[in-house]
């Protein structure tokens, strides 16, 4: 798979690790806009007086927006928080690496797209459903970067297929629960399924891992 | 509370150098991009004439969007400021670490939001009590994550609990000036208030610290 | 060409390093934005009514601005694969090259305006065009920096004059694919255009290369 | 002038490479962010029509937004290619030349306000007035960190007061260039005050040094 051009790169470390550091760095560039620039979308109604309660109103019509915008802060943090233990234990990349992680970059920096979506509709079910499987989207392409790395040998020699295991596992929770909350659509209100999010985001990405 | 895996990673200084500069330059990506998304939110209004008197009008009106600018460009690199003298002496990082540290740059990253209710509307009290929760809730996670670190020995060897304690009461400037400018919010002009937190951001980030 | 100050560079390890690492982050920050940025033209249009359908049928006719997004992810992302890679075998870099780079990352920071047209307008022929041209001036600057490189010996020793000759080719891909599209364009539709990019950015920049 | 703390800082050379690490790559990064969004501000007006025509006058209406895009990259551009020769040569930081890089950095990340001032609105003198003042503020501010950093000793050992003298002066091109051109405005185009500023950012920044 790899060609006389990567072998090449492969023989000067200096080059290859300098490879390995523009995909982390790259990444975290992108996760880090795709969380700052959520904010651009909180923006006050026009003000309908100048007065101050008018403002006061404006600010308070806000709030799910300013909820959209905390969530999505824990899910892309989650995602990121992901992609850091990721590179703990992955030790080296190709471009084939380098273009799948590339595709969850994108899926990534499409998120605050639904959220936009969210803190603007309120929580009708198709804004709850879009952002569902926007979120459940990158989950998977995450998922894909993992078990290809693993299956491709990129992961430090240390690493046993039961920690690969484990990892896939883990990595599955944030997917499963976004696409299994869109069967509860019909039944339960929006606001409990986006707190089951709220507690997907934290035991799939930000919280300790109880020792395996 | 480390895993197995952070184990692991503890085991390849490589890995915990990668990661530990992830935080870092992760972090820096955030704040560059909230210092530099302030800058969107400046707008002018629409043009009521084509005529060279009215862009000079829509200029002049902008002046207070301009002020909250440079006051957010203060406020968060004050924050950046902090943010890079703390890792000149936090020597390692953690998951807990840094899901902390990721809450701290979600209310950074919200800081143009409060900014732009400020700039937009002049300043009524309610924009200046926004902007200043806003500023002391960053403030205040900032304070969090160095004294967890310091809970959880994550300084280098030398610092003791004396610069510890410094640090601590230094990062309270900010948020205390902040919350502390609501209670003069009835008495005294938004402008007065504002012009301290000037001062704070110089203080409390900005400014030389003197010699212990 | 190199000035006294430059030849001082060179003399200090450290600083060549750092200018050389400089170069290849800066240009990983530029390309992250402007993925990233290619969201924030995601908006939904304006609401007609509050229900449910309404939105819907926003969703649903936001699908094209959708498809731009993708589109315009694949062809950035094949740029930064190309510069990636490109980077894997030019082992330093002057102030010419650090220039060209530069006017390479101001033709891909632009390329969300005529991705915006693109998915306001549906296709269009103008929008078309307006897309392929400005996409064929970054992938031609690419080459640009490049064969620039080759010819002032800013490679590595081991790269041999058929290797260049190779890449140059295969950056010519984008360019030549884009520009040779508009050729076709009074006689096929827009679709099966757009198609042909999608192809030619997988190719050009994200498959695989076959061993030469 | 150096604290207690900066002192410990020093003592660990590690500490310190991260201090001026993160210094020099959050400036990047506040460049590139400051280059890409210049593109936010390329939007075509609403189209009076849905026809290939209305789209292609509002394309063409939007050629000074563009050629305000272009000559902002270059201007940005240049501040960044002397930002970058700037740290071939200062081999260490503390925090007052932080923060003076911090204003610096202010300065830059504001042009695409000016910039889409001179993009919307033409080029009456108000408007070419405003952009001159706030590239040549930026233009002083980057002086400013030079002069700093020559006087309190933060270059290498090898740089000569002569070498120091001669970036100052070429740092005083860009600035004097716009002020100047603010003089020219009563009497020549504005159309050819803009050519100067090409001309002067290339010179300034852009361009190959002679030799000394």
């Amino acid at each position: 798979m790899t060609s006389h051009i990567d072998a090449l790169a492969d023989a000067t470390p200096e080059a290859g690790r300098l490879g390995f550091d523009r995909v982390v760095f790259f990444s975290d560039a992108v996760f880090a806009i795709a969380i700052t620039l959520l904010v651009v979308d909180l923006r006050l109604p026009e003000l309908v007086s100048d007065t101050e309660q008018a403002l006061t109103d404006a600010l308070w019509a806000a709030r799910w927006e300013v909820f959209a915008y905390a969530l999505s802060v824990l899910v892309i943090g989650s995602f990121w928080l992901a992609h850091w233990r990721r590179y703990h234990h992955i030790v080296r990349v190709d471009r084939r690496h380098a273009f799948l992680n590339l595709l969850l970059l994108g899926a990534v920096a499409f998120i605050p797209f639904p959220t936009s979506v969210l803190g603007a509709a309120g929580d009708p079910p198709v804004a709850v459903a879009f952002y569902a499987v926007s979120v459940a989207l990158a989950g998977l392409l995450g998922e894909l970067v993992t078990v290809d790395a693993w299956r491709r040998g990129l992961f430090a020699p240390g690493v046993t297929a039961q920690d690969a295991r484990a990892w896939a596992i883990r990595g599955l929770i944030v997917p499963v629960v976004m696409l299994a909350s869109l069967l509860l659509l019909p039944f339960v209100g929006s606001t409990l399924i986006e707190l089951t999010w709220v507690v997907a985001a934290l035991v799939g990405g930000a919280l300790p891992r109880r020792r395996s």
